[in-house]
């Protein structure tokens, strides 16, 4: 199964475009879990027990693991072996090497661990994308348009006519012989959003930034999605896993899971 | 002490701009080392004993250690802590990413590890950058001009009528008011690196591309420095720390480290 037939196949199957960011903060982990031997897995596998029937993918943010040191790399393998086979598994890494660097980071991403796909920086060129995108099992979201302010600072520079990512969104249209490329395109910026979606029909978009960083679901719904209303992949964080601070926290994660599934395909409807 | 004044004074007193690339390839190991229960520890004690008062600086790159799984957090420890004090140390990681996540690889990687320096990608933005470059004993190197074939994919990109690489140095230029950022050039554009040093005259240059890639050395040396013949840091990897696949490998790294070091010396005599 390509990877874009795993996330169409599971986008249908729970009728959800919902990511969940399986980004824990030791200092925010509620205290019922940080009695256990691995608080940040007993937290992971309870959302996940919580959730697996209500998600598309789950986005593991690599910085909150290495930031636990010498125990982030049985971390990741316990967590991803607790997330359900037909579900799509993001290592969100932003990684962009070349040669036997790029090698090694996808294959320690994609071999070792397993994830189904990663994310990846553009700035060095298609041989830095290269070994991220060479199984078409396995997918790459490469950073266009991100979510925060400093997107401006390079992104958004006029290359010609036309901002840089849409340079970047169009050269990786071209490498997509696989059709296992995807794009990052933050929530926060939906008029940007609705051109990268002309210039990328069928590219599937991880969408950051609704949420905290108040990215409109109506509008990310709307643009982000392709013509079928499916290949977006609309990632919440911390809205969701820190829903409660208390014992019922996984419970609370479902309930604004549930909520968000919900306004998410409410707004599929309303377009499609 | 800064970034700066760190990395010049090292220069000074190991007359050297030679920067050691530790990227253990577990495969290319001797068999010497093999035998060791940490083999790629063992591999960079002996490479930093054999050649530590011929460097200013050591760098590691993150994607040969993350191939080590679960030993890779110990074996950059350990790797960091047999290098003598006054060296640089930088660790390659090419990260970018923001809010939480950039705190987090900048913790990681500065405060966790203790590099002095770290190497960072550009495309996220300002926002990106500064968790590497809040304390101003710890430098980050961004990536400018890479020597891949791939760097002109967008790096070359004009904007307006000048290269995107330009408008990084420019803006990189300008967020450096601490004096602790600096740049990564590639060694294969000598012509280009000729504009960097003239868009950036202090700050450290990082450059990757001699030994295998090709880059010249002598057109390195004189484009890479500052004024007076300082601030690059001119990496080799492969071409030292695999001189030899026998047990007399740290003998045979030091011998080119040696001839290398002269060499660039020569050259910065030529053109002072």
């Amino acid at each position: 199964m390509t990877f874009y037939e795993k996330l169409r196949s599971i986008q249908r199957k729970n009728k959800s475009l919902l990511c969940i960011g399986l980004d824990p903060d030791i200092r925010k982990l509620p205290g019922s879990v940080k009695r256990h031997k691995d608080p940040v897995y007993e937290f992971n596998r309870a959302i996940v027990a919580a959730t697996f029937d209500l998600v598309c993918a789950y986005k593991l943010n690599l910085a909150f693991y290495e930031a636990l040191g010498m125990r982030a790399w049985e971390c990741i393998h316990k967590t991803l072996a607790c997330i359900p086979r037909g579900i799509v598994t993001i290592g969100d890494a932003k990684r962009g090497d070349i040669g036997n660097s790029g090698e090694m980071y996808a294959s320690a991403l994609l071999d070792d661990f397993g994830f189904t796909a990663t994310t990846v920086s553009p700035y060095m060129g298609r041989d830095s994308l290269e070994p991220f995108i060479k199984d078409r099992r396995r997918g790459a979201f490469v950073l266009a348009l991100t979510s925060n302010p400093g997107a401006a600072d390079f992104q958004c520079l006029r290359v010609g006519r036309r901002p840089l990512y849409e340079h970047v969104i169009e050269r990786v249209g071209k490498w997509n012989t696989q059709r296992n490329c995807g794009l990052v395109v933050g929530a926060t910026r939906p008029k940007e959003m609705k051109r990268a979606r002309e210039l990328a029909p069928d590219m599937p978009f991880l969408i950051p930034g609704i949420g905290v960083q108040g990215g409109d679901l109506k509008l990310t719904v709307r643009y982000g999605c392709d013509a079928r209303g499916e290949m977006a992949v609309i990632n919440a964080s911390r809205g969701v896993i820190y829903a409660s601070a208390g014992k019922d926290f996984a419970r609370a994660a479902r309930a604004v899971a549930l909520e968000l599934r919900y306004a998410i395909n409410q707004h599929r409807r309303d377009f499609l």
